[in-house]
């Protein structure tokens, strides 16, 4: 199947090779080439504009850093949208804003095509082997087309939120809302065990090999016993955007997040102290708060 | 081995049966003695005092609901320290302060006998399948002698925090902790999700069989996804308790904890509407303050 893969960050690198290996025929954009390079050489078309990579496209995959970012590659000079194929589909990864899909959803099917929102869980190691988990929303044929290729990336069936492109961003951001709010609660744990006395690694240990025996736990939990936050899976500016993404729904919504406001405020100071970790390492935050 | 156990909650009575049913003399004692009859059925002895409970025991466990209880059983009228023979080991199993059990532990020193903390994590049904997860801090060689009675009651080894008995304390004021912070973040997430127009349900089933695919996501979850909170396991009183003493710890030792603060103003707010639920029903407050 002729495929266009748009954004190749690592993430988008990551999946477009899987999508590669299994047989599709890839077209690849990016705003800076030089990512295409290791794509090309596993026989993908590397071309110049996101118009020329969708439009001989049955399936568009997209996954750039933000609103803007989508917004361009759709309607921007060059974008894609007015090259799309009638009937094509485009699989919308980025972790955008529900309305921002849903804008976008619309004015694909006013062109003959569709948007399937279609965010991805899972760091680059997960979509380097094919083990995201993936969630999709949008027009129900649309979906029904999608779900082989998307399947590709991940290690179980892709979890249907219905036909509002938005739900499924809203689930999304829920799920980067919860694992931050996962290291946010071990970072005041072992902080707090540190300052009683107690080795912070086998706290660590202790609590990923029982009761959060869960791979979240397990690796950001050692990012935070340890206190280093190497390497970058996602910046903490990125994350901070999606919590920002969480805090702009909640307000529409009229709903109270206290520990939202609590991970976004982390992520603030983060990215104001331009350190260059992962996103965890607003978890530094509480162990300078108490002093170490 | 002749062994007390001092305190028939909904925890204790399942830690005692397991005993009973691996063999051991058991010596029972309760506040409220009607509290023993299934024990006493199954073979117990029932005593009316906790000095009476100890006075042959090898090792005694104590599970009680506070700080102000398990000092009254240990040198209380009729408490246990008096009686309690040469080189016994008693296992407080309670969620109580760290310093409680450090002064008790040198109470028991210099009466000879020692004091193992071995706080105990899981619910009454895990402990009734003897699935709980265990830790101990104290004197080498009482935990020597402890271990192999304790792990009848666990899935895995108790973990050894080492000579401080309020070491293992600090640890289940952390797993109380850690605890509460996932309830407040599925309360969140959930209703946020719910607010926007998706389904509660669908959101818990997702994120509790893909990245938060764990027993206490699920468990706790489900009580979040359905806003039903029976059976009480725990109720909110009793983890206020254990939230107010991990904060009291915070302030001693200087750590900022924003998570804590929040878990503990929920479940402030539940414990003074006396409402009849398990502690996860403090996730009613994000609901309630959502307008739902």
């Amino acid at each position: 199947m002729n495929i266009a893969f748009l954004g190749l960050g690592n993430m988008g690198v990551a999946m477009a090779t899987n999508l590669l290996e299994a047989g599709h025929q890839l077209t690849v954009y990016n705003r800076t080439a030089s990512k295409a390079a290791p794509l090309e050489k596993l026989g993908a078309t590397v071309v110049a504009t996101p118009a020329e990579a969708v439009q001989d496209a049955a399936i568009v995959f997209s996954m750039v850093t933000d609103d803007a970012a989508l917004e361009a590659l759709c309607t921007g000079p060059d974008g894609l949208l007015p090259a799309l194929p009638k009937g094509a589909v485009h699989a919308s990864c980025s972790t955008v804003a529900p309305d921002t899909n849903r804008r976008l959803a619309e004015a694909h099917t006013e062109h003959g095509a569709h948007l399937v929102a279609a965010p991805v869980f899972g760091k680059p190691d997960a979509a380097a082997s094919a083990k995201l988990w993936l969630i999709m929303a949008g027009d129900d044929e649309a979906k029904k087309t999608l779900r082989p290729v998307l399947e590709v990336l991940g290690q179980a069936p892709a979890q249907d939120f219905g036909t509002d492109p938005g739900a499924a961003n809203i689930v999304k951001l829920c799920g980067n809302f919860m694992l931050g709010a996962a290291i946010e609660a071990m970072a005041e744990a072992f902080t707090l065990a540190q300052k009683s006395g107690l080795d912070r690694q086998q706290v660590y240990e202790f609590f990923t090999s029982t009761l959060f025996n869960l791979p979240i736990y397990k690796n950001y939990g050692k990012l935070v016993a340890e206190r280093h936050y190497q390497p970058v899976g996602a910046a903490p500016a990125i994350i901070r955007k999606d919590l920002r993404l969480v805090l702009d729904e909640a307000r529409t919504q009229t709903v109270s997040m206290p520990f939202a406001n609590i991970i976004f405020d982390q992520l603030s100071a983060t990215v104001a102290k331009k350190e260059e970790v992962d996103w965890a390492g607003f978890a530094e935050r509480v162990a300078e708060n108490a002093g170490l």
